[in-house]
């Protein structure tokens, strides 16, 4: 008898969680019993995130702290579901060949994830991909995002660390921090930091934590929680705080192509990681990471029940359109009647 | 008898319209009924998507755009789902200042739709708000986006018509576009076409057009199609092309803060109007459309009916989550229980 997939696995088999991951990433159903036979053996992993807008430098500086915990004997998994990362193709050959530096090392696993025609689906596919490399044994996974975008941000939120990046002269970026990414940031990181403008992108993201601090409402509690994350779920808006109680991001210049100020960022994400555990804050985020996780894997495999009954009962989805389309047949009725509520 | 919110907003009425648009920004079953109600009466708006990079100037672009189809005596709607938008409040105050010069004209509707908080739910959202603003008659409804990010994407797909806004000296622009957004692009505008560096945007869009045309494939049929984006839903990967057959895009130059090139792009996206429906591909598109709504809305219905039996069943979602953090749950298990599968 072969061994399954989920047992090489276990075994650190780089091969097998290749194939597994890419049954994940084209939501292949011979995915589903390795993914149940791994699940208990995970929760091990430290999980960084690193994000920011295309141009801020995510990929050198992921380079550089693959590097860094490879010094410290750690094995490291690079998950990159980011269009404009050199791992998944999306940049200039010089960049990708720079990024193979760590090709030969097998202490070093990169995988990318596709980024477009998932509908959705992307985040369930990182939770498992991140699940897949934790059961595999990875001390450290860095997980490589662009962070605009809702999918973007929920994936952030699978991190133990997120690591938002920051260039000096994109004024627009901070905007976008304004926005959404504010909240995720454990470690914010100034790259290029010898650019002119990096006091002035340090200096605006301290006033904004100061704004922020003087605003914070009280560390919310699981009731609080709970209702947000539920409010998320369900597509509501949610006034509750999401950043987590009495961490003060710290904002650390680097300038990763010349693997300056690295060995700080690694410093600052440790640090936050043992804020994590003496708060009590690590129990909140891996429920917080589960919930997201479960939500996602839910979504998408409703989605797909659901498409299957409307077109066991109604007929193609690409017939069903064309009568949405005609005016002939109601969306809003026949996704009540498919999610079983009265119409 | 009050009249029902639908009814007034298909006699226009811009509080009622607001009203409906929070409740579905919401996710508020109040919604439902009128949604129903005006959905009939819905696809008589011209809808342009804008979207690009934070920075590219798409919120001074959509505004001279509304000038310019307010001179042509036609009524437009504004949707923002940009977090660095200033209609959603993301940018500074002179920028949401000058984007009030229209807040006295009744010809102009302009209304935000949350960007986070919403776990996948803005695309439905979107879809919903599109049709309120053209059941209340809005001859043209402007969708502006950040172009990153899979739910930007799918939300582009919701126009006739979609601009891609890029501007000199952002090379990583040029990367994302590689990476995603070169299949929605139907017209493209280089904005701040005065900056150093716009030549050498339009001579790379040209090539990477160029590119394109030398390897596209025959024009889709409504199987090939129809087998795409069920792939989508379901979150598989597809190879198939996603660019309409036979058009162009054509590169337009605009300096949007000096009015330059505006009349231009008007006239582009008129021609693009002309092309949908010389080549009979306004009917794909108005299917491909009812189709992304369609399967947005089923989505976040299955997921809000799936967590509420699984309250009823299983007890709170917070308490599930907590479960699976600790590995006493196996989520997988509980989705497909949930989803109807045999575990």
């Amino acid at each position: 008898m072969t061994e399954s997939l989920a047992h090489r696995v276990l075994e650190g088999d780089v091969r097998a969680a290749s194939r597994l991951m890419r049954y994940i990433d084209d939501a292949d159903p011979r995915a589903a019993a390795d993914l149940k036979t791994l699940f208990p053996k995970t929760g091990r992993a430290l999980v960084v995130g690193i994000t920011g807008s295309p141009g801020a430098g995510k990929s050198t500086l992921t380079d550089r702290l693959i590097a860094a915990y490879r010094k410290q004997g750690k094995t490291v998994g690079v998950l990159a579901v980011d269009p404009t990362s050199p791992f998944t193709g999306g940049a200039i050959l010089g960049d990708r060949i720079r990024m193979q530096g760590h090709a030969g090392d097998p202490g070093v696993f990169i995988r990318s994830l596709a980024t477009r025609g998932n509908l959705g689906g992307l985040s369930r596919a990182t939770g498992d991909c991140l699940r897949v490399m934790d059961a595999m044994g990875r001390e450290v996974i860095i997980v490589e995002t662009v962070g605009v975008g809702q999918d973007e941000i929920d994936i952030a939120q699978l991190a133990h660390t997120t690591v938002v990046v920051l260039v000096p002269g994109m004024g627009d970026d901070i905007q976008a921090i304004k926005a959404g990414i504010l909240e995720v940031a454990d470690v914010f990181a100034v790259n290029k930091a010898d650019l002119d403008g990096a006091d002035r992108v340090v200096r605006e993201l301290r006033s904004m934590l100061e704004l922020r601090h003087a605003v914070r409402a009280p560390p919310m509690d699981h009731d609080a929680h709970h209702a947000m994350v539920r409010a998320k779920a369900e597509g509501r808006k949610s006034e509750a705080p999401v950043g987590p109680p009495e961490w003060e991001p710290p904002i650390q210049k680097v300038i990763a192509a010349r693997d300056q100020g690295v060995d700080e960022l690694v410093a600052a994400i440790a640090q936050h990681n043992a804020f994590l555990d003496s708060s009590g804050e690590r129990k909140v985020r891996e429920k917080n990471r589960a919930m997201t996780q479960f939500v996602a894997l839910l979504r998408d495999r409703l989605l797909a029940a659901g498409l299957s009954r409307l077109e066991r009962e109604r007929g193609k989805l690409d017939d069903v359109a064309q009568r949405i389309a005609d005016r002939q047949a109601d969306p809003y009725a026949l996704a009540d009647e498919l999610a079983g509520r009265q119409p």
